[in-house]
């Protein structure tokens, strides 16, 4: 395979302080972020005259951890934060070109509402919006709407295939040119042009039509994070972007290649799904600088919820161990086994302290980590992206706002010499400038899937 | 008992292309407004220079009518719209002193999305948010979730008061100052001021607590328009303020005096909820002008518009008959018997055809239709405010944005030269505006309802 050309897809994935666990500590991070929509606008404002594809937000509908001690030294699990589609909206005033793009789970949602909310932003904002469908991982939001355990993941995976297929329809059931408003004539729309859904499914009944016109792009953009099996079928037949995580090289390839390969069994190409990994770079003048402010951030990290966090992931409860002691042995786990393990092999090979062990994976929550200069970050990207192992990626800043304020001051004129990256958007809307089509409506698309000669 | 002072309350009740029934037709109105943001935006800023207390928007999660040839000439039956919250956050962007007042319905929602975006919308505001907490009155409703029949009115009432409760209890499960935010100390937040809801009632069973920060109001303001005896009951105990339609001054004085009546036996005082009902005003230089505005918006009903309104209220098909022949004798209604014996009294007794009486309830769509001069306008509106018949008023203009300028232009000034409105707002809050206390946090009120002295 040769290695490919053009450019590559940047999004600014904005979590509150920053994305590093202790990030509100730092002294450059804005503490109060989660309510703080002035930080939100200039950051937004700054990605877009960055020319970055798109923001993006998580969401969860819980608070997620009921180890109170640790919680209450996280800014980073749902605690105190906007609801990502009321404050995408008030971003839509503030900008114009940037991508806007909200999680919103298909698990405890009705599928109305949702492909309400997002058809608005997609008008309020003239086609900027993206809907990042997932499932709801955390049990403690089935406790806010009514459950007592947590759908089961097969289930929330069936529950989110039908979701998807009456969103996409309830964003069909008017036409493009639906509504004339004609006022000599009084027809405010032509009624062919309405196609009521009468959805009856396993888990939604839906008659429609949706009380908003067809969104300026079609469909608002479809992005999804699911690296499972279920999630990577779902995606291959409704992703058109997947916001993942894979440490290495490697590894990055091979998820590409798996999920590219699946597209052609739904009669899509390549091109149609773009894949963005997320990173998290610490930018440097020097490696030397990027490396002390790599640890400047891991220093902020609290026992407690390091500890709290390496718990979660080795399977165990290490409340009340020595940090600075060696790892004692654990009971055996009925949770994640091979994770225990691998952690497990790693302290001892490297003969860890519990505090060097939460460290290495406490920090960035899991996802690729760059520490170095400008070109280190570039190298590393370009490696990624010319090697089939990203289309872009979601970049995901230590602290904020800084952290992103460095990327663009120093990594995106790296690109742009490299001729990596864009000096103008492409387009008006999100889709223009991803490079996905819209969507024809579906009274023009054949039942193979392709689109009428018409269209 | 005398005559009030004190000024008015006014909100701006923002309807796509206006309040008439055949607004979008009118050479003044946006036709495309119902997803025009611009549009929206241009109107919020003009109410808020003129100091109107609030922007008020409708909702519904159903386009209203199956008469699809009647619908196909309406733009004001929830066809074609922005999903108001999302709306009203994007507005907020744009506005600083302008209250932001969103219906949402508690029939097919869930309080912990409703709670949660509230509280969003008057964080991100600065403390602007209401919630019109109505119950759904369309059965179409229903059959966008899932549901074969809509829900009864009692047992939407039920649901209605617990849903209220658990969004309010949601908006307190944060004490105010439980975000400490010590980077020092590692402290985000302090755990004694965390309170779970823990709600098990009958309709739902909620957790919590809500993943955003107690809303800078404490509470966004809850506004009500139920006028039906379940309604006043639930209003009484909770609303704080009530958008209403009464015809008359008696009428609207019997309303004012029933509801505030009410309110000792919740513990409450009369100020502490605020009854604000709708005026559509048509204002021109002179009495003529303004009667041959109305005249000529009037003319813009279609026949099949007027007839389906007519229908729907006489509890009759009139689909075909001669608008401008006499009533025909009815076949008895099942439905509203009272309201067609009205009916059809006032047809014979002013021997009306037709058209003569659906344009006697078509335009205003059954709100207080005041026509004049700006004098004679204010003079209504002083009227029922120094009579005890409301404590401001909800302005509804006949078509937009032209409407609502002329309100502002003409009727405004002549309300200050009468001392009856602000000339600038009071507070930052839209509690501070209406004069409505912020309500501490559950753990500082007593079971009795009254405050803890230490708050």
């Amino acid at each position: 395979m040769s290695r490919r050309t053009g450019q590559l897809k940047l999004g600014a994935f904005l979590y509150p302080g920053g994305h590093h666990v202790a990030a509100w500590r730092h002294p450059d991070a804005q503490a109060d972020a989660g309510v703080n929509f002035a930080h939100y606008a200039a950051l937004a404002r700054a990605a877009e005259a960055a020319k970055f594809d798109l923001v993006f937000l998580a969401d969860g509908v819980s608070v997620r951890g009921d180890d109170i001690d640790a919680l209450s030294r996280t800014a980073t699990r749902y605690v105190g934060q906007f609801e990502p589609i009321t404050l995408l909206s008030a971003v839509a005033a503030l900008t114009s070109r940037i991508g806007l793009v909200a999680t919103a789970s298909t698990t405890y949602n009705e599928p109305f509402h949702i492909a309400r909310k997002y058809a608005s932003l997609d008008h309020i904002s003239g086609g900027r919006a993206g809907w990042n469908l997932v499932t709801s991982a955390d049990e403690r939001e089935a406790y806010n709407f009514g459950r007592e355990a947590h759908l089961a993941h097969a289930l929330r995976y069936q529950r989110a295939e039908e979701f998807y297929d009456v969103v996409t329809g309830l964003w069909d059931t008017w036409e493009d040119d639906a509504f004339l408003r004609d006022k000599d004539s009084g027809i405010f729309f032509d009624p062919g042009k309405l196609h009521y859904l009468e959805h009856q499914g396993e888990h939604f009944r839906v008659r429609g039509p949706l009380n908003v016109p067809r969104p300026p792009q079609g469909h608002p953009v479809v992005v999804q994070a699911g690296s499972s099996e279920a999630g990577k079928a779902l995606a291959a037949r409704s992703a058109e972007v997947i916001f993942t995580a894979q440490q290495t090289l490697e590894d990055a390839q091979a998820f590409y290649a798996d999920v590219k390969g699946r597209l052609a069994a739904h009669g899509r190409t390549p091109d149609e799904l773009k894949i963005m990994p997320g990173v998290f770079p610490v930018v440097g003048r020097t490696r030397a600088e990027a490396e002390a402010k790599y640890q400047e951030i891991q220093d902020l990290i609290h026992p407690v919820v390091g500890l709290s966090l390496l718990s979660k992931h080795i399977g165990a409860d290490l409340t009340g161990v020595d940090v600075d002691g060696p790892l004692p042995d654990l009971p055996e786990t009925n949770g994640a086994k091979s994770r225990q393990a691998l952690l497990v092999a790693l302290a001892r090979r490297e003969n860890l302290t519990i505090r060097e062990l939460y460290l290495r994976i406490a920090g960035a929550r899991g996802h690729w980590t760059v520490v170095g200069t400008a070109e280190d970050i570039a190298d590393q990207l370009q490696e990624r992206f010319e090697g089939y192992g990203a289309d872009g990626f979601n970049v995901m800043p230590p602290h904020l706002p800084k952290g992103l304020d460095d990327f663009i001051e120093h990594v995106i004129p790296e690109l742009r010499r490299r001729g990596l990256f864009r000096t103008e958007y492409e387009g008006k809307t999100l889709r223009e400038n991803l490079g996905l089509a819209r969507p024809p409506h579906r009274v023009h698309r054949r039942a193979d899937g392709a689109v009428e000669a018409a269209e």
